[in-house]
């Protein structure tokens, strides 16, 4: 998008399974429209008619159905309909947009999480959405064992078969967590590592001290 | 692919609407039958059981459901998808594989057909398939109109509501066939422009000389 046009504000959320995202993002959107700011909350991969189309191949059926470049081309696909159709017009009217999930999750389960080569990634993203980046992203962390359980525990609430990631091992687990870790390390300034243990208003209070800080705002 | 895996051959056919594309893939595939060849016949958007899905994508729905550069990105996934799980295994074998269209449609159709960057097309193809081109492409070529009105004759053939290309308008088609010839006019060693005028024998007769000639074959 044009530089002049991104008069609103971007936030991402990203995270292994069950770090608890899709509670926070609403949370932080009905903090944000307290304070009156207009807010879009979106998620990917979807977000847009089309994207949610491309979703349903990407989150159902066989772990193994895609090879991981394949994969990272569908969400890039899915992630620039999602921009040109929801995010992009959403900025350019200077709303608050907030999404679970976004292109770190790429860089994390593909790259880290399925051992596909960086670079590959990093072209796409540069070429696909012109290297487009939140304004900023709060990584939940929690023990990828915790995270699983979680997951697991909330099984019966996923819409039926969405759950081609939560069936990968233990390890792709594990590789995710670090990726994640990885990507705020690169990344200080766009970057916060949240905590995501402890109750849900915990860390409703982590994230909006990281929020308040970023943009100035105050929630008290 | 690796280089050294490449031991079959692998040709395709490009062209616009109408222009006799999957008539003549059929005659070259029972013609190099008749000299024992092994021959795999594809097509594109497809050839593979994910490709074909995202097919659905492509060929359906309102002409302005995705914005170029997605549509792009959906192309290169499904053929992504179409080498991995088609094409290399059978060119790995020695196979002679014979697709109706590949990336050169994209090229034509989303780069000239509808004027997207040509260099985010060659960006896009270079990183998600290594630049992989085909060994032969004949380019069957048809004044634009000839081969409209050819597509909506046939039409009742077409799958029910595979038509979102040929909705397109006529100068939409006329951009495609200059692009076709474009591409024909930079890459000579690989592509060959055949007059497709006439009747199906007589399409076929020069289909064969050109294959022939670049194989050092025989067909008589």
């Amino acid at each position: 998008m044009p530089a002049q046009n991104r008069q609103g504000k971007f936030i991402t959320f990203e995270g292994g399974e069950g770090t608890g995202k899709s509670t926070q993002v609403k949370i932080l959107a009905a903090t944000l429209e307290k304070l009156d700011k207009e807010v879009v909350l979106t998620r990917e991969p979807g977000g847009s008619e089309g994207a949610e189309q491309i979703r349903q191949l990407l989150v159902e059926g066989d772990t193994a159905r895609w090879d991981g470049e394949t994969e990272v081309l569908l969400h890039f696909a899915a992630r620039r309909d999602h921009l040109v159709k929801t995010v992009w017009p959403a900025l350019a009217q200077s709303k608050w947009v907030i999404s679970d999930r976004f292109a770190d999750s790429t860089i994390a389960y593909q790259g880290y999480g399925h051992s596909l080569d960086l670079e590959f990634i990093k072209s796409i993203h540069q070429t696909s959405i012109d290297g487009f980046k939140p304004d900023l992203t709060l990584i939940l962390d929690l023990p990828a064992d915790t995270g699983l359980s979680r997951a697991q525990d909330r099984e019966l609430t996923l819409e039926e078969g969405e759950d081609r990631y939560e069936r990968m091992g233990g390890d792709f687990h594990q590789r995710l967590k670090q990726g994640f870790l990885e990507i705020a390390r690169k990344e200080p300034d766009r970057c916060v590592v949240v905590n995501a243990k402890g109750s849900i208003e915990e860390v409703a209070q982590r994230v909006m001290g990281v929020v308040a800080q970023k943009f100035d705002l105050n929630f008290s």
